[in-house]
């Protein structure tokens, strides 16, 4: 194999062009056997590879800096930069993320997993590189899709003022997640069929030098584009054309379901495996049903996504019935909320799916947009809670985020028949931001109906009354909630209270200031940080009073592909390592 | 006066151009002696008084719907739309909010005060028109200096692909509060230079039909433009080229000092009038002290601002000495946050300042781009507290914002020199994101020297040591701990222990936990909304002990121009009220 010769960037250059051909086939091979049996970004990084081998051919990492975008397009830069083991080894396939890390690498400057940032921080390595008189290239690598971001324009427009090196390669493949949305687009289809001769040109418009590479699957051809604007002495952008998916065919043919895979979704020909998914219902299923049938009785209720529309099974299907009733405004979380916010101050029905980790994006739009002025938006927040993910996608944190906004109602069901009644009472009512944190499980269903009036905020459910003992389990961690009743009844014999908050914004304080007749300690159960959170609030109610609080819940830290387990026992979200603590409290 | 013939704006359809040109003039004369008694925004309400009035005559508001950006400019439209009374009334002058506000007038569709907002809104307000098969012209008027925020950019983006009525007045003053920043300024400049013929247009390429309008203080002329672009059936761009501080010679020679002036800036002649600025230090002072001299010494030091130069004293003379070694990114808080994250990273030692409401515009750059990459940036947080500042603009959300995020550490001085302490090891040290909630008070001096290592985290400085009750004053609130110390002395005598935890970010566990073998009960002081805050996190630390906890802090609300002292009542924050709860805690 040539990728035995290669250890670093450096040995690429000694390669001749066909065998850097080779070398591409080779790593083709590589990361679609790794990526089918992981699961992963496989789109993207197919299409790069090319561009990737040119790269790093002409340019001199690490000394020169490549910042890469939301680093779904990374894999071939591991594979040359010392990791290929991750991709030659199975036994090795989990030793290094998905995204750029720093710590596996000094050719990797961030660690990265959100969009649109490339532009911008590539604009503070070169500002740093000048004020320390340093000389080296700094290139930043973003894809079509992350353009639509608010902080990749921010970054464009300002690295267009940096008046010295700075390359950013837009990696155009004609999607995003999903196809893209956006007036931008339009202007990259006419510089695509224009061969990047049309007058019109968005980057040259901010000031860019303007280079088109048409042939962004063509390392000779990406060689010589690279060779020339390498040193340049001012901001450029090379409109770099790649095909996602390049060289696997049903990865070309199916650009958005092969965007990210589950593993398996190949058979040994490189076809569509066929895969026995569930048709048990989820919630995801159970909200397109919801959507569904609400729009066609009210033709005023809109979903509304921001780009990631398979993460809540909104398929292309699902996407073309809902028509009109449906917008995926792109990678734009800011422009999401405030335009769900004045859909519905304007009479609309907005339903605004977005993930925990990505709702970050969005805090000003929040509080100002929505939460000033109370927009009755339905917000579904998908992913939240403590997980084993990547450090970049995170869903620990949307509940600090979210709730200490004021106005907004947040709820957190335990079961369908919750969730469906929040997500009912949310839609037709007109007084508040409304965000249901939708559960990251199987979906629960008791078979009894929830006649909760939701519009009576902050009342919690008494699930079970008991004493001296109350467990608050908040959302998905009711059952854990669950768990430790039973286990303080087994081991101690204590009829412990069981409460379902149901609302994390704000306190029911008539049921708070009941149990203090006949409990001592008040057990709280989140699935999430605590720092800010809702335990902490509780403790706060209760600090003049005799009653003790322990607040569980995930610790304030960045976790990276943590197994669950070990941050349950970290965080002591055990029912045995509870009771411990209680027993201790009670002494 | 021809304003008395007008109330609303159907009466403006009424008279001849002339009068229209009088009605101006009219207009301008009050805005300036209102805004001269009050403080406000000067310049870029004067630049907008024809062009409000020519919209207001063509247009049918509120059928059709006008959304303003930021709403700096919103004055000119407050006196069309029945709140002249709040500019020909002295006694009215603080009777309406000098924001955009939908309680004040059906005109005013939503309640805005932070920028980049308008075209997002407008674009949500226009599809919901569609939803409902309704007819209306949506109109945004953004600034020139708003187009830079992410944001705006996201909202241009998808405004351009609805397919419906949209009209979008960009403002071009060709300033922002201070001059504009970033690449996009190129092209507005040759967009004006060309009278709007040049092919290369911004707006163009993201799909918009464009308008060029030459004229934007020429009442006539404004009104055919708008006549043109009246019911459209596209997103059209009318790019409209207006004098900031228009008919006021001293404010459109001093375009960014009349940005907002403080009430008395002009004498009876309407020119600069003789004011006595104390010449004593500030906060401001000593930190522009602190930083010419680090530059002096260290060519790696940067001073990064978004926008807003002014609210700490960067003059442009101040700038002019930085030079390259200060950076204003524009209205781009994003990137500003993720631009220093990267100069950190590469070995620059920069110094971010933003104002606490506007940090609320880059949570995920601050956890993502800056934290998950611990990047060694200092952050300076201005106007962080309780204040009787607009809805818009509260200082109050900055702690649960900021310190809820992993890695950071926030820091809360309370006089000089432990500020100037903190902010040189904040810039030397290589391990933290630092941020520094800079007092907004006057500069207090106490004349000795902080000897605290900042580098052991999470140590409070234990200022006195007493008996049964502990007061725990943060920040700026550090002053009334010491007042409700003296009051508890007073009225119980008690010798309460105070503590200046100087650390928002992390809890002094070892301190904490000594505290229980002679103290009772814990007073938290916060200048800040409680939920989410500092005080609760001592709360939930103290929850399985007999530790009792009093938090004081701001409630979860938005407030709007409520005075500070009914504030301060409303919240407890008083040393007679905090001594009922504690006596009522002590029994």
């Amino acid at each position: 194999m040539i990728l035995d010769k290669v250890n670093n960037p450096a040995d690429l250059k000694q390669l001749s062009i066909a065998d850097l051909n080779k070398l591409a086939d080779e790593m083709r091979d590589l990361i679609i056997k790794k990526v089918n049996t992981t699961g992963g970004h496989m789109g993207p990084n197919l299409g790069i590879i090319e561009a990737t081998i040119a790269m790093h051919y002409v340019f001199n990492s690490p000394v020169d800096k490549i910042v890469f975008d939301v680093s779904h397009q990374c894999y071939p830069h591991k594979i040359l930069t010392g990791r290929k083991e991750g991709f030659t080894n199975p036994d090795l396939y989990y030793k290094y993320t998905g995204y750029t890390a720093p710590e596996e690498s000094a050719h990797d400057l961030f660690k990265v997993g959100h969009t649109s940032t490339s532009v911008s921080l590539a604009t503070g390595v070169a500002k740093a590189r000048d004020l320390k008189n340093e000389k080296y290239n700094v290139i930043a690598l973003i894809g079509d899709g992350s353009l639509s971001g608010g902080e990749a324009f921010e970054g464009f427009d300002n690295a267009a003022v940096l008046g010295t090196n700075m390359i950013i390669l837009v990696n155009d493949n004609d999607m995003s997640i999903a196809e893209n949305h956006g007036g931008l687009y339009s202007n990259l289809k006419l510089l695509r069929e224009t061969s990047g001769k049309a007058e019109c040109n968005f980057f040259k418009s901010l000031g860019f030098e303007y280079i088109y590479a048409e042939d962004g699957n063509n390392i000779e051809k990406m060689i010589e584009v690279f060779n020339k604007v390498k040193d340049t002495t001012h901001p450029v952008v090379v409109h770099m054309r790649t095909i996602k998916g390049h060289g696997l065919p049903v990865a070309e043919q199916n650009k958005e379901r092969f965007h990210w895979i589950v593993p398996g979704m190949l058979d040994e020909n490189n076809e569509l495996a066929e895969m026995n998914f569930s048709d048990a219902p989820t919630y995801e299923s159970v909200t397109k049903d919801f959507i569904l049938n609400k729009v066609q009785q009210d033709s005023t209720v809109i979903a509304v996504s921001a780009a990631t529309p398979g993460a809540y099974g909104f398929t292309k299907d699902f996407r073309d019935k809902l028509g009109k009733n449906y917008t995926d405004v792109g990678i734009a979380e800011e422009h999401a909320v405030a335009y769900a916010s004045a859909l519905a101050k304007s009479g609309a029905k907005p339903i605004l799916s977005l993930l925990s980790s990505f709702v970050q994006r969005t805090y000003d739009q929040l509080s100002q947009d929505l939460c000033l002025n109370n927009s009755p938006v339905t917000m579904l927040i998908y992913w939240g809670g403590i997980s084993g993910a990547d450090a970049t996608h995170l869903g620990s944190f949307d509940i600090p985020l979210i709730s200490n906004i004021p106005n907004i109602v947040y709820l957190a069901p335990t079961c369908k028949e919750e969730y469906l009644k929040m997500l009912d009472w949310s839609v037709q009512q007109t007084q508040y931001p409304v965000a249901i944190r939708v559960p990251s499980s199987n979906l629960d269903e008791t078979g009894i109906e929830d006649k909760t009036d939701y519009s009576v905020l902050n009342r919690y459910s008494l699930v079970e009354e008991g004493k001296k003992v109350a467990i608050v389990g908040l959302g998905t961690f009711f059952k854990l909630a669950k768990e430790v009743k039973d286990h303080i009844k087994n081991e101690m014999g204590i009829d412990a209270t069981l409460i379902n908050p149901k609302f994390i914004t704000g306190l029911d304080k008539d049921l708070l200031n009941k149990l203090k007749a006949d409990h001592s300690v008040v057990i709280t159960l989140e699935d999430g940080e605590l720092n800010g959170g809702f335990g902490e609030k509780i403790a706060s109610f209760y600090g003049n009073s005799d009653m003790k609080v322990l607040n569980y819940g995930a610790l304030k830290e960045f976790t990276d592909r943590v197994p669950l387990d070990e941050l349950y026992t970290r965080y002591r979200l055990k029912k045995e390592l509870i009771l411990d603590d209680l027993r201790a409290a009670l002494k």
